[in-house]
């Protein structure tokens, strides 16, 4: 593989010629002569100029930043992205179903498709060519796994939700448990049925231990493309659109929609029953009560401070609102006050 | 099913009357002829005017509100979850064990309890009728699971835990895992082993992926009716009162006693070692520090704002007890003006 | 067991000593008169007086707080820790691997270890004597686990990683799952594989479904005596450093590297590329979005109130860069007002 290997496949353009075949790819800071690193954010330019790297992709403005041999292209990370796919392919699994899997009769395994050890395969449920049900899955009844689609171990998917092509879940992730409906009814608690599914679109990545809940009635829907990360929750009749990413620890309540290539950070909550439109970026630890109706970036969260700093501001927002009324007041009053100053003079000739 | 069957079992008044049976429950948007739909919030009036239900379950002051079919009833939600259920009774399970399961031989399962793929059943287990052990549980020894309890795949329920009867525990939950407790020995920790166990109520849900821990010496305690929502962590020693419920993410730190149909909203944190009150609601995302002793709703929670705002804002917050002084300073001070401004004319005078 | 048996093995002083032998641990308030309890905050002193239990460890300054035949020790914490791990001691497990468990014939399990149930050992996996692997695990490919460590139930360690001597990993951990690396595309997010491993040192502790993921090119390193809560995400090419200890719910984001000793406390939020110094705390519930540089106690967190007043407090944050600016206005105006009114006398005379 040279660069001239790579621009053929990806594009961009390659100036300058590798010696030898590149191996693989690595940072800056420790890719060697057989390796490729890529530069996509100028502030590291001086890893550039000091890397042991074979070879580099850069960007447009860094053309002729380096000598080295190089790749130019728009998208120097999106690149890199593409490159490391190429060095790392997915494993390759064996078709066919482990002796020790448990697979209803009535369900329909292409032959092209893995079932590991010591999963659950419910009735009728549907697995396409390719996918891989790794070790300990638990399929249900009426569910359906597209082509392609890598279930790591260890996941749970409920009766009647939909997994699309090209996914991947990793370890412990839970499709379809049941969404957190109850009525109060003299100070106790009767479940509503949820009777709906989940429906996750094509090229989705689910992180590990991540739970998305079954609708109520209607199904908790998750478009194409969409990336979650470890440990989050979404809740019951939630919607997420195309191409949109939500980090790790994120818990979304029940019945809100989250629009396309929006962007969420870590250890985001967001209250039910909101919108978040389209291309909106949430940043790590927001709290989000309302609706967010026009693109662009939101923040929340409590600064860290040493302790004792801490204790003494965090006393002083219980007064917050007292406080901004007396502020108010004193501007009346200097108002006033300085009024009568200026006439003062008049006053006192 | 018509109005009249509901109102024989359920109470409420029916007014009017279905042509053909009902086949299901629905939302007012999107039920049909065939379908009875609720209104349960005032709020949602016009969405009444608009259905297409067959029949609807209004309130008291909502009794003449629809010329509809319709059964009036003092709570409507509760009544429609009674409804749904009855048109989604849960999965009937055939009794017996899969041969794939391995069960202890001093373990004790009833003949009327399922024990599915792939379980691993402990000694002296004891497994009520009724109880339906789900693919991949891992039952520890002397645990004990109560009669009709559902635990739905992957449950871990370490040694001598005990889950009451008609509970449900969602995949990946693990109940009596180790509570967090290490002594610091000379910038090392050395565990306190955890010999207590988890004891859970009748008739609990537990969310997926939700971890109780189990106490050190004495027991963590879950009440009768608790639901609790998914990825909640509930630390060692903790207890929570029958009727509470607790959303999704949240998290409360060991030894912390919970009333009482107390409500805990979403991605709450809750501090060791303290105690709220029964009948206390606490919204998502609040952090609590401090014991509340007093019914009613406590919030914290920073607001959310575009991030330019955020950024000065939040770093005001570092200097807020500082701004506090300033006012109070500046209020001395002109009060002090003030009053020699009062003063003043007489001077001049 | 006798109190000279334990000073004899742990050290300390024994003042008095039992009738008949101990046979546990307890607390204060609860121990009976064969259990041995604890002081180790004077706060608690008074629990010493009623305490029912035979005997007691105490610090140098209690010594001579009772009269129950007692041990005096500089850490009566972790004496207690060590004296209740005697009577609890690990559950041993009969070695060998259970014929339900799937191995791989390139696996090297010590014929000292214990492979349980329905576990699945993959491709050349190193399992080390006295390891129990527990029911329903699965170990990937090329990852090993130390001499004498248990995995509970259910955890996952993907291909690749390592997991030191002594450790104990709780139900439903899963050990190096892809991070969240994704490159920007035209809207599309392009997967960064993953290609990097975990590396878990010695004597760690991971809680129930606490998630560590694998670098994108080097590893993951958790260091030597670490101790991690239960639902806890670590991000991809994070370190934490020996004896670091880290509370249940909180978020790593990747990149971020965490001293040694530093304690985290629960449902913190970090963010990436962060270095979190040796011996820092950080509060539970903190938000940390820049590095902390020096030892001490950090802390940052929204207080709760009632909500009517988080309302009304909260609506004033959004305005607290304003309100500042009106305090400085203020206090400059008045700074000129009040020499102002220092020169009047002067102009009216």
């Amino acid at each position: 593989m040279f660069l001239r290997d790579l621009v053929q496949q990806f594009g961009g353009e390659a100036i300058g010629e590798l010696a030898a075949p590149l191996t693989g790819v690595g940072t800056l800071e420790r890719a060697g002569a057989a390796q490729i690193a890529f530069l996509a954010n100028p502030k590291y330019r001086r890893a550039l100029d000091a890397t042991a790297a074979g070879a580099v992709i850069v960007g447009m403005r860094e053309r002729d930043a380096t000598d080295k041999p190089r790749i130019v292209t728009a998208n120097p990370y999106a690149y890199y992205a593409r490159v490391a796919q190429l060095f790392s392919p997915p494993k390759a699994h064996a078709p066919g179903s482990h002796p020790s899997a448990v697979i209803a009769a009535s369900a329909t395994v292409s032959p092209q498709a893995t079932v590991s050890a010591h999963c659950v395969i419910g009735e009728r449920v549907q697995i396409a060519a390719g996918a891989v049900i790794g070790p300990g899955c638990v399929i249900g009844d009426d569910a359906s796994i597209g082509a392609d689609s890598v279930l790591v171990a260890r996941v749970v998917v409920y009766h009647g939700c939909k997994v699309g092509a090209r996914g991947l879940l990793h370890a412990g992730v839970v499709i379809g448990a049941d969404g957190f409906g109850f009525a109060q009814d003299n100070g106790q608690w009767v479940k509503i049925p949820q009777t709906g599914c989940v429906r996750i679109g094509d090229d989705c990545e689910i992180g590990a231990n991540t739970t998305i809940d079954c609708g109520a009635i209607e199904d908790t829907v998750i478009g194409h493309g969409v990336k979650i990360d470890n440990q989050v929750q979404v809740g019951h009749n939630c919607s997420i659109g195309d191409h949109s990413i939500v980090s790790g620890c994120t818990g979304i309540a029940g019945s809100t929609h989250i629009g396309s290539r929006v962007m969420i950070g870590g250890a985001v909550s967001i209250t039910g029953h909101l919108s978040i439109c389209d291309d909106a970026v949430l940043s790590a630890n927001a709290f989000v009560t309302k609706s967010v109706t026009a693109p662009g970036m939101y923040s929340a969260g409590f600064p860290l401070m040493p302790h004792a700093e801490w204790l003494k501001n965090a006393a002083q927002i219980r007064h917050l609102d007292a406080l901004a009324d007396t502020v108010k007041e004193l501007k009346k009053q200097q108002s006033a006050g300085t009024s009568g100053q200026s006439t003062h003079p008049g006053e006192s000739s």
